[in-house]
């Protein structure tokens, strides 16, 4: 339903692109914290927008994220020596430090000694609560301040993350995060346990709902009403956040979350999902329901559930189900038990969205009534990316981090309620945080 | 021998290729039915010419070929649901019969349903005697009947199917079908074995044949005589079938057979051997001599032959034996016992023409008088998808299904007989059946 | 440094490239010969300059070089029988002589046999000192004789020669040679081991040395002067012989060596190390402390060190220690006791080089005195590349093979004496050779 052309606009995140130029503009997820776990510890490659950096921890513990080719003659840093307060290249010893100042050139005679002239590139990091946050834009254009999410504002011990790699483009991933009929299919079971909660059995009692949208100061607000038999209506809420995040109404346990699909290149993508709770610190006897579980337990990934891999980018994270052996679909799991037969909702997410293929073609689509979030969503993309190429506008949330204090949910609203005003109080986190 | 633009033209079989649009005018063999052993059961992914299908067996047994990708949004049917008539994508329930209608929309509301106008992209088929048929050009062009191949007028149990992923351009792997002085090289045995029949004793006294071709209803007709020391000369007929079907002379045993090399992309094949016998079931002792030893054995594989791959097309056919391991050739039984060390006649074919590389450059060809054969077919082929291009001139074969009622054979002929006539009762099996 | 034009210019080997080109008027290293290890073996596959080539040994023990597409058909002559003096096409048994002669053509009768006619691509082969030397040219410039390397001038029992595959550009490897300062920092240790030679401790002792270039009849001569902290400065000479050699001061045992880095195609090489001794042949004790040390020993390798790769090309020469696994990098070794992390010399070379990807882009380089010799390399390939294109000039040393009768070696000269002189007696083996 768009165009080839619309679509590699929306796709294509590399050097030079619009959209590429659009993320980044936004402090984004860029390493997990665990792959640095101390100061001065080996570093690892990452990449991101289709640049292949290499990330590192300096000795003061400061994270630092650097080209991955050594500014001399290109050999990658990745083998590099982290020692001292910088990252030392092991073909001549040159060192940077993670501003990307040359602090050794120890090759050169004092007479021709040029580090004060050589600067690698490197971006800005900030860790926070789980993650290492980079800007990759202009200098000058550099926000003050991560984006407000509320697991930014709480204490470390509030926030549980973990990734995986998506081997696919990140807005097919996306998608699948504020594609809320979905949930009823893909991620159901034809037995109904006997422990449904309330929300799951709304959800399953209409399969169909009708869907509004509007603009927000933080991307598209997208509402989902169902009917209850009854003069309320069951009203979900799924926000997407410029520029690859999503919100979703929270867990069967009481964690809150949100996810983010970030571009590793233009065919993969690290999926970030970050679970808080504002009130104590997150424990393990909160996180086991969500472990392995088929359905509703999102499957959350220990260790051995995944398949490192030296030639994936991000393969660090490559789940051990994945599409080369067919998510370990279980055809008589699928026959019996649960819709897909694939375990896990996180692998069941990824299943169907890699199986489009590494860069889906939308031309052929057919959209529906269920699919108006989704549109709202590219359209809100697209023409941020047009405007900061036009004329430079700012896209949304650059300059208000505030506004990405916020929650998806749902409420009981009576049939006829304005639902945007009715969701305010379970959406809006922040009293500053308004809608545009 | 030809130029790059006509070797493109013969070997390129994708979408809106000349070649393509010629074999798509076909009923084609497609899908192994031990693909798809019972009626609902795992669909299957399915490439042919290019285009990426699903296969499946509805609820009444009936074989459908479907788009692998959703109209919806594009997650792959391969992961659907196959259930009470029909496929249901797993992402949203959407649910395609095999007539590509869509039969069920549950994500959508009553008023915004639009399943009626939804028709997902679907090619007919027909199971007969061992391979599931399809069709895969422009509806208003089907032709009305499948090839009237022998074995598709035999009862099922007449006919044994094979297949075998082959790693080429179908072009080159077919041409060693009608190539009939290769196999007095390739095929042979350094030391001549006891038990050799008159027919091998025959080709391998006169190694060096005299060969002649004529225009068919159904292709090409190609003779070798090769001289016997007597008054009569020895003639074996190849026929080349369009649009990619071989017979050549029948087995050691009883069995006659044809092979298809059905492309599956432009560098995949798909080779199909069709063996059938007019007058009763094919039994295991039909069988047994062909399986596995070198000559003049085919070398007909079991499953543990197979080293299914996920990611290579057709790939649950592939051989265990294969380029990447040279076909475990064994250069001691290369100097002591068989042409080429390799086991196996049907991987001996495979080795030469996949070693070919993928798709092979013909410039540079020498040809000669053993090759009339091959240039003859290549001709054909050219000239059909010219026509077919230039002003829909039906191929040959596709209205007449009679003209595939045919054999291949040999014969002992006067010196001076013309061959032609002297063949016919051998490889005309119909009366109606005539050559052009 | 240099324009992306300019890189290409440098990089690209294959067909028809100004460096394929100036590459195919040498004579090079082409085949080991433990590949080829007696008369009428099995032959193997060789990729040069990016063209596909078998290489096979007669029945009088004599190599062949032989494009790999049978001029037939196009089967691979890699799966031919080897015997009677050719290589035999399995397929339709055309056979061929080390000279590209049809010698036989048995398929085809008496009166239509064109085997005169037909004549396969080969190389001419010279077998010397453990090197089975090619010439790719146009056969009337080809150079009468070998480079004169000393090594072609002894006893093979004074050579020792080694090979493994650089999945790398050529050039990026090569100019690893002939740069000195990274021996200081790649391949030293943190501890400085008790037993020290001389030369090393006068290397860490200046890790600093100013350069100097100049131009010679083979390619260019580089000098690396260090302070010693009296009134003597320590000379080390590197040399880049045309077009991709490499000699670099002894080993700390006696032996002498000269690198080779022959492109397989633009992004795979085989790195040649070849050792001599002039007065004795070579024993296994005199290679006993090259093997496996970390440093200051080479790390040459056993057959247990190989990992052989039958998809990659050269793939029988491709080390355990690659890129694929980080070269084993033990990063608790890089803190503790050598500069790397990663075992053996050649290994710690590969991988800087090969990080920088399969062929560096050198626009973003930034050149200090240190990369004076590279400059100077670059300049001179490209120039004599450029002369051959444009006016036939032949390159530089391929008609004065006694200009490769050098060496490299280090000298104590007085600070202000004429280091070109001054080395002249370690660098010139033959009177007859001198400077241009």
């Amino acid at each position: 339903m768009i165009s080839h052309a619309e679509n590699e606009l929306l796709c294509r995140v590399g050097p030079a692109t619009q959209m590429g130029d659009l993320m980044r503009r936004y402090w984004v997820p860029a390493v997990y914290p665990p792959d640095l776990p101390s100061p001065d510890c080996a570093p690892i490659r990452v990449r991101l927008f289709g640049e292949n950096l290499v990330a590192f921890r300096d000795s003061a513990g400061k994270p630092g994220l650097i080209k991955e080719s050594c500014p001399h003659r290109g050999a990658s840093l990745f083998f590099g020596r982290n020692e001292e307060a910088g990252l030392r290249c092991v073909y001549h010893g040159w060192k940077f430090d993670t501003a990307g100042n040359c602090v050794d050139m120890p090759n050169e005679p004092a007479e021709s000694d040029f580090k004060a002239k050589v600067k690698a590139t490197t971006y800005p990091c900030i860790e926070r609560s789980g993650i290492i946050w980079a800007y990759l834009g202009p200098p000058s254009e550099q926000p003050k301040e991560l984006p407000g999410f509320m697991s930014n504002l709480l204490p470390d011990d509030h926030v549980f993350v973990t990734v995986r790699v998506q081997q696919s483009n990140y807005l097919q991933a996306l998608e699948g995060g504020y594609d809320s009929t979905h949930v009823g299919f893909l991620h159901s079971r034809l037995d109904a346990p006997a422990d449904a909660r309330d929300s799951r059995q709304l959800m399953m009692q209409d399969k169909r709902p009708r869907f509004a949208a509007v603009q927000t100061d933080f991307g598209v607000m997208i509402g989902a009403r169902r009917e209850t038999g009854s003069d309320q209506a069951y009203w979900r809420v799924n926000l997407f956040l410029m520029p690859f995040y999503h919100m979703s109404p929270g867990t069967p346990v009481g964690l809150q979350r949100w996810n983010a699909w970030v571009p590793i290149d233009d065919e993969t993508t690290l999926r970030w999902v970050v679970a808080w709770q504002a009130d104590r610190p997150i424990s393990e006897a909160d996180l086991a329901p969500l472990r392995h579980g088929d359905s509703p337990a999102w499957g959350l990934l220990t260790a051995d559930d995944y398949a490192p891999s030296n030639t994936l980018p991000g393969g660090r994270w490559r789940t051990k189900a994945n599409l080369a052996n067919d998510y370990f679909i279980d055809r008589t799991v699928q026959r019996t038990k649960t819709f897909t037969g694939i375990s896990g909702f996180l692998t069941q997410d990824q299943a169907v969205t890699e199986s489009m293929g590494p860069l889906v073609d939308r031309q052929h689509e057919r959209l529906g009534s269920a699919d108006l979030g989704i549109i709202a969503a590219r359209r809100r993309l697209s023409q941020a990316a047009r405007a900061l190429r036009s004329d430079g506008t700012p896209p949304v949330g650059v300059l208000t981090p505030e506004a990405y204090t916020v929650n998806s949910g749902s409420v009981m609203l009576p049939r006829d309620a304005d639902w945007v005003a009715g969701v305010q109080d379970v959406v809006v986190l922040r009293a500053q945080s308004s809608q545009s």
